[in-house]
């Protein structure tokens, strides 16, 4: 059974819109090598989990809880990168804003034929602001929607190891090819953290094989390089977030039985489980956006849902 | 953020494998209507949420936190009524099983040339033991992989209410049919669960239209019988399963600003909004499959796995 | 501008329900050569043709109206395959009927747990029944949904037709391999029907070829053979509706400029465009199926939908 | 059976080529929530419709055939914002033309190496120029082809109308979101004709919906905002355009039954349906694109087209 | 540059025609994890390799080629399996053929209205009977198409070596539990012949890992069983063919750098590199198959192909 | 069995990067009318060819394997173009480069927080820098996968003979749309290769049914007309490049029984076939991208890479 507190698991800076960072960190999201697989690959492979090796089951589950945040988390930075994107007109903007677009939109989005989404048809992902209402899409960044095929849990426990390995690895190799794509600072918290945990996820499947018997050798982390030059991440590290697995189970977990002692990196390091579940960050409103009709309350319903608030 | 504790939302009760069961059991985890689908697009429109409108974004989140434990629920279920059936031969058997596979499996599954799995090729998803361990899979029962597209999140309250009160009623319609298609008590367990919580999810959504001012007469719910001439289903109303709505929060809810008082079905009966979570039941192991490799330890790797299972 | 007037292009005859035989005619319905792929292809390259070749553009655009009326009888087709196929358990019943099945169905289907449905686990598609009320869904005879991707317009008219021609000759390959598959009556009315029909279309685009300076010898038709030896086919062969071609056009066409004379085939035959449409054959309603839930009218809604049919 | 008559559902305005503009409108034509999507569904609720509850079928029809001539209305309009869009430079030109694509289009093209296509590649979908002519295809605006898998045909009554109304209001939301994302009069022209008729669907099944009891109160329509701020609208509700529907069979319908009294918006107006078919508007050929190689006849060939259309 | 000759890599053995059969061995054609997938991923890998790491990169690509001839080997094992089954009544058919099916196909199939193909519609795939000609198509067992999107080639060394591990570790799961499946001599000439040379490329991507420092222990190969308990599998082991790897190059290879010396396996064994390629096993005609219309030549046009092969 | 050589089937010209150019020659590789598909269609058709019709099948399977050779050529010109281009400043770049991208990339990629790849979020394919390393991808120019549905193998001589004709038409038609997109001499030198041996595959074709009675008459090649006109495509035709087909069989072909003596475009020229293989051109090794981490090697790394390579 699962459960929700209203926090994120790592707060988010503020920047300015970018629907180009937006588009990007998709891949993070609805990519093959993205959140939402991670989170669907480690809970099937822990409801199909066979035979009694409950550490392994537990750190595999662990896992997966952890990611279910993670969509949490960077759904909600790309909404952030995507909110007032359409009239933004700073300094990461790529092209000017021209006519209507270029006034303070009117209270009432497209009165009199004004356009306020004029810059929407030149954005990279138009679904961004056509179908969603500047908001993220369970797709990548060329945007293919998420595919139940992806998901790998073949029942094997050396197989799934190294699957998840590898999976984990790409995810943080895709994430630092981000990381030079965009010194967007909304985009950075995350992708910075993303980094630092995609690490802590290879680690932990690296020792499960390591306590079967495998020496990783030097070729451990993958891609095999010092993240703590990106100073965004250099900050986590000196925390030592890559080196940490909270479990998020209420009611316990033996992931600590492999996740503990030397790193499988073979650099004198150690990792450690943690049992209390990280602090977390307050969750902001997205402010509504009368031009995508969203959440489109007009004077009455709104009268409603102020009834509804005021019960009790 | 997410937590787990290891209890199903609802016990399954025992029967005999059933490969058939477990395929049409696949479209409520990874159909389009099923319950994958309704946890990833209830969590998207939590996530995308705008405006402060929060009774209403914490009935969906709370439906969508919700969904996790059935995806977790019908997952196992499937896994049940798969496991073994390759080599079944009770009352479900569809055809006698041949030659090797009518003695009693070897040892060494295969060994001599010998085929345990041989009314795998008859199943109606060979997948479920080709791909995974005879274990469920995020696909529908047409053998469709589950896809982002299904997910819904137009940002607009109303529309979203609308096409989640839609939802629910095709995935009840949907698992009333699949309830008249097998007595498996496996299946029948889950299934008559889901019907209830379908139902009670139906409400949750008309309530919430209700509330902002639309009268649903004599139409719900949809499809629109008595849902108790089902006994198992029965047994579940009694109860009042398909009145209560659970917001599975650790840090409370606004859910029950709408759901509670008069059921939107306009039928006399009252809905209520409960803070407790429910008891939930244990979660047992799934057995060793050496005909599927799975989990695939040799003598040396279940050393090790024990030599971890004694840590601390 | 489209209509619609309440005809079937041509007749069905009854026979006994059979998923199976439903189920590949899906192929000739949704499949990649199938009637809603030309349908979509022929308005597609009507609604984008080039320049003023007005005839060449009538004669595609004539055929994808007639492809309209195709999907409207193929799909009525399958929809008396299936319906009360799951409790059908006469001469083509692949397996027999067992428990609750065997009996009568009860009014109230499922009551008291009951499994009128308990033959659809063990169809061809299972959708069919779980998706669909015992009718036609817009995929393929495998499953696969129909995909946009099939459409074919390049531009090119020398191109276009060609390709047209092709996909007339495997549409009727297909249709003929489907003919040797089954003797459902039902089927085979449609399916002949098709065959004849297919074999018309490929001589429209061969003629269309044949005007802009192709012999095409004698490879066609393709496949090469005497279909009349279909006892169903030749029957319509008899009355030449492999010759003719309908315009379907409210307001004239000039398909006839080039549909006319000596067929392509170079076998002594002559084509000819028809002015008038073809006679048609009533629509029947299809019956309720309570065990669908189809349409699921309680007596109150039936109550208030004979006050609407009572209406002026 | 279907018909079909030289003329568009409503006139398309002049303006300057757009290829972003045909991208954003590709949403509205192949879609989830576009034109084919509305056709297709329609037509198959239809022909899968069962009981007798004539007019529902026959309200349900009559949208579906209406769709098919938004189909060619929508294709048409895309044409003609794609339309020489290649080697255009005027206003809506967002980079500026440079080598050979500055100079006129020479009478051979790509004649010396030069590049008459060379804006093609920056273009929102490059296949409108590779895969097309300079003109529509079926897919959406991010490029995905539409799919079978979008189709909802449940077969209940009220689900599919339920369904139907949800699927108009998230048309009308997109046509309204991409209303304000471009000013060019081809584009708005019929992206307001769409409003004004989505919203007449809504009302169509809002209606049916509330002729079996339900009151909607005021949250309709969805959106619930006055589209008459958009002058192009505006234009098309003073002719009351949202509030009527045509039925377009030649043999009559039982729409009329349903459509008809006061709109279900609960505003004091009233709708109507009309026996006549709308007046329509002439269909113009597009002209040849020899850089596309379409139609691509050489002089040879032409000579057999003319011979061809001398013919009787 | 490629080339071929004609032989295929290992010889088929001969058996009863067996549809379903052919249709698990989809798998290791079109799936995820088949042979398709290994060939375009290895390719792939080696046309985007960077740096100069030349012995690695002629690993893969040696791998690759070989794969090229596994596609040829599996396509024909599965038309072998097909050929004739629609008319097939000895010891593996799953029913009794019947009417005129259980007859002598007559010469011209279908004529007379008899129904030659009338086992297909209950054949796990109907498309290897309607869109194929009793041959092997580019779908999974599952009858999903194979998809581009599963190539994997990061440009990362370690990262693709450890996927090409996992892949082929994968693959030969699958096929372990697909030799469980059948006793068809066909199918397991041919699995037994895949799983030996999966688990050479299993202990070559294994190898080349082991040169850049890791030590795999006791956890290879994977699935850990001994798969000489397999008799078919057991003749070619005993023949060293998991242990050996062919380059496939006219103009040699560096790969033997990597693939000599010690096993990975940490068994003691020892692996080679073999300048000369297999000797090969001749290639078969398949015969007509008048009632799927293959090759589908009447008399004049038999006579025509006859004048061609006279030719020269 | 297939072998391979280290050759390109043509040399490749130097150019700037341009992704925009390397973005649209992705549909000549992955498109559904491009080289991934030819290679597949054709050697499915020859593996699964019925009957003793022996120069046929050769004809198919020698183009078959040419076009394996393309794939290998057009993924490696892709690779030129996208290879640097994120750091590209030079004519071809769309936009200026800004801030930390206009410096020279620092050696460590990203250190200190530089974004070396500030270019790829407008890329047309971002995936060609998050998911490839600068490199091809198995996808179109619209960025959907290569799918298996692609791949047409009906079986019927003649029927396979007119789709392939017209596959390589349409292929010929899109790169001459290509063509006309980019001056990019890389680009060019690989489209213009192509168009002229789609050319020579038309011809086979072509001339395999003129074999067979048809007479093409003027219609050929198609498009239809005087790619000499293109000074690229001209070097080549003066060669005879269009006219000629090799074989790629190492034990021979029967191929030159068909493609010999008059061209079926009946302009008087002749095809032939060659018994030798092309020269070939050298391929070069693609250089390190760190800021991809590909190959990603580590100095402990290179030093056992190195080892390996002074092995013997």
């Amino acid at each position: 059974m699962f459960f929700h507190t209203q926090k994120l698991i790592n707060p988010i800076a503020a920047d300015e819109p970018d629907p180009a960072a937006a588009n990007i960190l998709q891949e993070g999201l609805g990519g093959q090598f993205g959140e939402m697989r991670t989170m669907m690959q480690y809970l099937f492979q822990s409801f199909n989990a066979r035979g009694d090796a409950k550490p392994f089951k537990d750190l595999i589950q662990g896992v997966g809880i952890e990611e279910i945040s993670h969509v949490e988390l960077i759904t909600t930075t790309i909404n952030l990168l995507l909110d007032g994107s359409s009239r933004y007109q700073g300094k990461n903007a790529k092209t000017k804003a021209k006519g209507a677009a270029a006034k303070k939109a009117p209270k009432e989005p497209g009165a009199g034929g004004t356009t306020p989404l004029d810059e929407a048809p030149f954005a990279p992902n138009t679904h961004h602001f056509i179908v969603a209402p500047q908001c993220a899409l369970p797709v990548d960044a060329a945007g293919n929607p998420w595919s139940g095929s992806y998901v790998y849990a073949s029942g094997n426990l050396v197989l799934d190891l190294m699957y998840n390995l590898m999976l984990e690895s790409t995810g943080r190799l895709q994430k630092c090819r981000i990381y030079e794509m965009s010194d967007n600072k909304t985009l950075r918290s995350t992708v910075a953290f993303l980094i630092a945990r995609d690490h802590a996820h290879e680690l932990a499947f690296a020792k499960a094989l390591e306590s079967l018997g495998v020496n990783w050798g030097k070729v451990l982390p993958i891609p095999n390089f010092d993240a703590s030059q990106y100073p965004e991440v250099k900050k986590l590290m000196d925390l030592g977030i890559h080196l940490k697995q909270h479990h998020f189970r209420l009611d316990g977990s033996e992931m600590g039985k492999i996740f503990q002692g030397n790193s499988p990196v073979n650099d004198g390091t150690e990792v450690e489980t943690e049992e209390e579940a990280p602090e977390g960050a307050p969750i902001e409103d997205l402010p509504e956006r009368p031009e995508e009709f969203a959440p489109g309350l007009t004077p009455e319903l709104l009268e409603m849902v102020e009834a509804v608030k005021r019960y009790k």
